[in-house]
């Protein structure tokens, strides 16, 4: 795989502000930033965590070289001191992470740097840029898999993705999410996101005939015959032709061919058509894919309509995620540390209370009933306190405090790992195969409630106590 | 500037139907394939071409490493004598495509790619990854700036971009389109995209009071003070201390500080009453600079409302494209040669009219008005007609022939520019800066009606009489 430096991936204010720390000489401060994103995209109840393998890969990575310097000089703003610092940089913050493929909510720390000021600050745009498209793309995945109900759900979205890595990091997400695979070699390549595809209009138009590109595939690739049926006229000429492949497939070599796939027109209608020609001719076995600009919404109302389709292969809506394309990920300071390395909590008001941060070095926890074995809500607490699941736990929501819960019976997990100590990476990325299993068995915890795409229930994210009281305390002291 | 080999960033497909083309013996005849796209983004009148550059790259770069045949080879459906082809391949195609820069519409042919059908067929991929992606954020860029009305817009969105090379090269093809920088270092270190910032509210908040962030920017930063003035409270607390340490700062070093920010509230009310501020304070120089989920109808919208903002900082909307974030591009096999190099047109029919192709090798012209300057249409051709300029020339369109204009005292000039010729690079991409400069000036030759954002007039793109003759042939020959 190449290994590119991103170091030089960042805004520009990030440099004038490090410089800027650098020369005030309170460069060395230690810092608290919470990444965190305020909605999921398309209303959904909650997001899939992705992108930690690259956030930790770009964190290793992390140097200036002569180049970097030299072209920083040439901006003439920077102090040679300060140049002197990035040549010798090392990074010495803590990193703190919610695992990919876990399902996460609004207002929850995802992502926590801790250490020198100038260093936790420079790190913003990359953090935000990886998890940001990364979770987008798994979150949209998820959605869409749901909607297809078990049945196989392909990325095949690389011709319509925003650059190179939003194919490449597109593929590896969307298969976190919950996709079986892409079309994109690359990903499989670098990231054993499993590759496959068969034939294009083009194959077709280069034969004589529709039969005759059928049967050239069949001959070369006998064990692997999607024949694309819409070249010409899907039930008049495709299917036909598919079925004959087939049939003489199945005479000359015993193979069954593996199916067809429509990629224009009236989905539901040719599949149920396309269905009985198929079963009909005792090709029960051969599935039906279908790939024309479909998202979680077009194959939900495919399969209300009673399309027979077995497996999805979707593109543009899915690698760009079309129907909400940004995921809003932000970066905050929570605190810093005074001379003494007492930790002073920080937050950032705004006239938009949905904008206003929750302070303080955090801790977030998940808590599971267990006899349901469901996820029951995220407690974010002040970094240092527990949660003892032998004792009960009051729930309580942090704006109507009267809306409480009592909960016993439960079982309370840490959300986040630890990536990165004083600089040292400590955490061994999960094979995107486990990965992907996870995210499975992590969405069966979540209610069906949470789950709908129209108005779900709001998952519990609360403050214990103790956090609830700081961030009073400082919203009090705020008003003027 | 890190070279990638992305030759495997392709679709599975390509392999097979290569492998399959090489298999039956006809990877060899020589097939034209056209780039072109069926409706421009947002409803607009047009598109700007982006992303020339690095297909030239990608071109350049083809070949096979010993990783990527074993790979394939692990894939178990790839031949051995296939696989040494791919060992020893060498790029053989002539390329065609519009400048980048170059304002373009629906339907005409934005690269042609002609060569052998193994090697036109496998390129599909990352030519419409390429040319879709940059031309879809150009062509935003260029809705964006003319909404701004001549005032700076700067790309700000590399933390909302869909992976890393969304944010690169979306800052690159941005600024193709009309912004006047990014925020984005590694563009500019690499692209010479010129990159810009001063600081977030974290700076601010770092110190004990506003003032104290402000002034000690200004120390360092005495000749680019951009004053972030919304981490509290805009009118009471943020324009008055800029005010307070411009003024210092004109006291103690005869410096002007050059503008404040706005990053959220009611930007057409807080720099209509920061304007005065800044007046009455003696600082009409000083500009004012918009920050806040902006596109051109925000944009526009401030404008309508008296908004009194001189530069606009454009994130997210612009880096997905948010309100449309596919560009729409496809590649089709237009035509193939048979065994004594006779060109044999190819159309692909579609019961969507508008998805039916224009067959055959073309070529594509664009006629000027002598007198105005400006563009009076484009023509596609087959690829060996000529347009004489000191003859009338007869517009007419293709659905209703018999709406037809006479067009005399014009110049004509072929839109396209060859870029490979048998595999070899023939042209130099232009400096990203002079490709803006050639954008602004081919912009300037579109009529107003054209350039609105809603339900503009549709540019004429026709075709000669013998390439409008040849499609209706072959249409005939396929009805059924």
């Amino acid at each position: 795989m190449t290994e590119r430096n991103l170091t030089m991936l960042t805004d520009f204010y990030e440099f004038t502000m490090a410089n800027g720390y650098f020369e005030k000489g309170i460069g060395n401060r230690r810092a608290y930033f919470d990444m965190f994103f305020r909605r999921v995209p398309d209303g959904g109840g909650y997001a899939i965590m992705a992108g930690v393998e690259q956030l930790i890969e770009y964190f290793n990575n992390l140097h200036f070289s002569e180049e970097d310097i030299a072209y920083l000089r040439s901006r003439k703003c920077f102090s040679e001191s300060f140049l002197n610092y990035l040549r010798d940089f090392e990074f010495e913050c803590d990193v703190w992470a919610v695992p990919e493929g876990t399902p996460v909510f609004p207002g929850e720390p995802l992502v926590t740097v801790a250490g020198p000021m100038i260093q936790a600050q420079f790190v913003e745009t990359m953090i935000l840029l990886t998890i940001n498209h990364q979770t987008l793309i798994a979150t949209k995945a998820n959605r869409i898999t749901r909607a297809a109900e078990g049945r196989t759900v392909l990325e095949f979205g690389s011709r319509r993705a925003q650059g190179y890595d939003g194919a490449i990091l597109g593929a590896r997400a969307a298969y976190i999410g919950g996709c079986q695979g892409t079309a994109c070699v690359l990903s499989d390549r670098d990231y054993k996101i499993p590759a496959g595809g068969t034939m294009a209009h083009s194959w077709v138009q280069m034969f004589d005939s529709e039969y005759e590109a059928f049967k050239a595939y069949a001959d070369i690739y006998p064990d692997n015959c999607v024949f694309l049926v819409d070249t010409y006229n899907v039930l008049k000429s495709g299917v036909p032709n598919a079925i004959r492949v087939a049939k003489e497939l199945e005479a000359e070599k015993g193979i069954r061919a593996r199916g067809i796939r429509l990629d224009s027109g009236d989905i539901a209608y040719l599949s149920i058509e396309a269905r009985k020609m198929l079963d009909a001719a005792g090709f029960e076995d051969m599935q039906i894919m279908a790939s024309n600009s479909l998202d979680e919404y077009l194959v939900r109302d495919l399969l209300v309509q009673g399309a027979r389709v077995d497996s999805f292969g979707i593109g543009e809506r899915l690698i760009t995620s079309k129907s909400e394309p940004v995921f809003g990920g932000v970066y905050k300071l929570a605190a810093v540390e005074d001379e003494n390395g007492e930790i002073i909590p920080k937050i950032k008001v705004s006239e938009n209370v949905e904008k206003i941060t929750t302070p303080h070095f955090k801790q977030v926890y998940r808590l599971f009933d267990n006899k349901t074995g469901k996820a029951l809500g995220d407690v974010l607490t002040v970094h240092d306190e527990q949660i003892d699941a032998s004792l009960p736990y009051v729930l309580f929501h942090p704006v109507y405090t009267w809306k409480q819960r009592i909960v016993t019976d439960y079982t309370v997990r840490p959300l986040r790992v630890q990536l990165f100590k004083h600089g040292k990476c400590v955490y061994n990325s999960p094979d995107v195969e486990d990965i992907r299993k996870y995210c499975i068995r992590e969405v069966d915890t979540l209610w069906d409630q949470i789950k709908r795409f129209e108005n779900p229930q709001t998952y519990f994210v609360d403050l214990s106590k103790k956090l609830w009281s700081c961030k009073n305390e400082l919203l009090e002291a705020c008003r003027i």
